[in-house]
């Protein structure tokens, strides 16, 4: 029987950022991860395997940095425990001190008739199944996505960048449904002007064929010729094995955890996907799930294993997140004002629109604006949506340590910050400035 | 005589800030902005107006935001006070009850043996003054640049670029010497992949020529042949109206102001390069000017003219730059190694490299390269310096708003931040939390 001190289940980005975490914090301890899949995707790349990348392989999230951190990787599947022992699928059983979980999340697959005809397809983080997807896509003329949100609209993006004639049906009444309705706009229209057929406020009744995919129809009777369909509708935490492991969770949430990420089990820790999540400004349970925040979970576990070292106990999921579209960099953090509204929150819009380069003139020069909602009464930054060019992708970043740290419209107005003709917008026209003082004029008229 | 609630002295970045700022936070105020320069230059732009921009009209801050505030502009130039009233150079007087001075900083004009040949110049920032340095770099070329700051190593870069032979000279052992010896090879080696000459360690005699440039001789007797020279070796305070007005000042140094940017005279406010300046860390006396630290002050004292309103003083200046050679950009903020050196400040250092997409053999990929400076004891982030791609223009303010709010080792490594595909690095890979946690190793291995 194989001993560890450590050992950590799931080998996407939780998991692996945990084990490095955990042998950056106790070089001293035998670590091993076990993951099912032998090469793992990195889970945001995966709708650029389709044609952006040259193939899935290059997907593929690298094993150097758990080499280098001499961690064991065992390929094989845990299926259950017994006390400090867990036992893999082939009957082989592990001994560790400190278990950590994070087996990430499955793609849902809704219950329409006719999914399991040929040609329909989930995005899934396999790599044998990625490369189906992708020699699928190639092959396809007519490709209808079921789901608008980031990664049917990612996928939508990179088909009709490669000439496809992709069509995404959203049952809401805009894509992109978790930004505000500006934003949805903005994105509907670069996706228009590629060439991509948007269908919203509209549900799939079934997919039809004779064997093979041949039509999708919607709940008003319309048919969309589709030789290929990728369902997109969401993922799932997957609990397989924690069902076994006698920790509490909750079905189709997962793992409860503490503000240290502890399960109800000593020495047993759960990360990512599969870790239930609360809101970073209600603390009630949220859905978000990205690699960045299971990585910030992984990070904190690994710290803490073997006692709490790091204090700081995570504070909720903020929720930022990025994307591109067309040549137009999206990004969120925080609460937008649709969820303002949802939560019940006070707040105070500012905005601001700006070139970033200056004077604009200059090469590459892209339109950025910038949304910001403040607690009307505290005065403090609640979130930020925004699109611009490809520097948004950092400048939400910005925007996400300012929430964090509960930065009030004052002192976002007195930041210093560096602007460079080619780099930045002028500092004249700083958004995430001049939004704050957008809202800032607001309260001195009020 | 003309009468204002308030006036604002000089019409750059700093004072164009104060007036809108001024404006939003009193709007029923009478507010009027004086200048000298009927086009002002966006400063940081100037480089760019020799080649990249197809004129140096181009450049102009344009007027429209003072125009949407119904702040007015009135082309002169104030040149003494009694009490209440400024007096201008045609000897209108103006009467006001605030008064922001902002009257900016000139470029130094050292004294070397030849400095009033034809085609010497200095990187003024007169829209006249930059139209004949525009034509005379279209003409010449051999150009020697004299100083490699920031803005003599822009100039070269600019040059290079246009096919012109552009050598700079410096006196210290390396370019852009406010970074860190790393960071000056990276660029010194861009420059010379560029095809330009760098001579570092050595002074400039003189000039020679005759009535035009022809040649510059270095203290070791070498000859460079140039038909033009750029002298690029530094900004004074432009201290002339000031001297009059009866405000406290240090000559070299600036006006006086304390934590509110008041000066000795009661009303009297003075903002940007002419404003004396305090390093955030240690509350010394810096020389660091730069348009966004200007703005910044501009907002506070436009927000606090009739009374403190923003009561967060104001912190002394971060030092937040970046710049683009070549194809690289590159940024600092706070402490570098250097400078911590010179402080007697204990530090760690963090470094961590990646590249800015993931996977990275997506288009557009640009390594990227951090390198964080924390406090030994307190844990607090000091500074940090990188180079990448052009993201890394907002990636330094990020860092900026952690050093800001005091974010300590354990604060970054359990950051939510976001990343995708097409516009950062890898979450594995995300390099400001990579540095965090190469610095944390070092602590936990004390």
């Amino acid at each position: 029987m194989n001993d560890y001190d450590v050992i950590i289940v799931g080998g996407g980005p939780a998991g692996v950022t945990a084990a490095l975490s955990a042998k950056n914090s106790y070089p001293d301890k035998r670590i091993a991860l076990i993951r099912k899949e032998n090469n793992p995707m990195i889970p945001c790349g995966i709708p650029y395997t389709l044609f952006s990348l040259k193939s899935v392989e290059e997907n593929i999230l690298g094993d150097a940095p758990l080499a280098a951190g001499k961690i064991e990787v065992i390929n094989g599947e845990a299926v259950d425990r017994n006390d400090h022992t867990l036992v893999l699928s082939k009957g082989e059983e592990i001994k560790y001190e400190k278990l950590v979980l994070a087996t990430g999340s499955n793609a849902v697959l809704p219950p329409i008739e006719g999914r399991d005809l040929e040609g329909v397809f989930l995005v899934k983080k396999q790599k044998d199944y990625l490369e189906r997807l992708r020699v699928a896509a190639h092959q396809a003329t007519n490709i209808t996505i079921l789901g608008g949100g980031y990664i049917g609209v990612e996928v939508a993006d990179e088909l009709s960048k490669a000439g496809k004639k992709a069509i995404v049906v959203e049952m809401l009444p805009h894509l992109l449904a978790t930004m505000d309705e500006e934003f949805s706009l903005k994105a509907e229209q670069i996706l228009t002007d590629e060439g991509a057929g948007i269908v919203t406020g509209k549900s799939v009744k079934r997919i039809l064929g004779n064997k093979k995919v041949e039509e999708v129809e919607l709940n008003d009777g319309t048919r969309i010729k589709s030789d290929m369909v990728v369902i997109s509708v969401g993922y799932r935490p997957n609990l397989d094995l924690i069902k076994k492991l006698g920790v509490a969770y909750q079905e189709g949430r997962g793992v409860l955890v503490d503000d240290y990420l502890r399960t109800s089990e000593k020495d047993i820790f759960a990360v990512g996907d599969c870790a239930i999540k609360y809101d970073f400004f209600t603390g009630d349970l949220t859905n978000i799930m990205l690699a960045s925040t299971g990585m910030a979970e992984g990070r904190l576990v690994g710290s803490n294993l073997y006692s709490i070292r790091v204090v700081r106990q995570y504070p909720g999921v903020l929720g930022t997140f990025s994307t591109k579209i067309g040549n137009k960099a999206f990004a969120v953090s925080g609460v937008t004002e649709k969820r303002a509204k949802e939560k019940g929150i006070d707040y105070t819009i500012g905005t601001s629109k700006a070139v970033d380069r200056h004077p604009g003139k200059l090469a590459g020069a892209s339109e950025v604006y910038v949304k910001l909602i403040f607690s009307t009464y505290s005065h403090t930054l609640l979130g930020a949506e925004m699109y611009g060019g490809d520097s948004a992708g950092e400048l939400i970043n910005m925007v996400s340590v300012m929430i964090l740290n509960r930065m009030t419209d004052t002192d976002i107005n007195t930041l210093q910050i560096g602007t460079h003709p080619l780099l930045t917008p002028s500092p004249v026209a700083y958004p995430v400035i001049n939004a704050t003082i957008d809202a800032i004029v607001k309260w001195f008229k009020h």
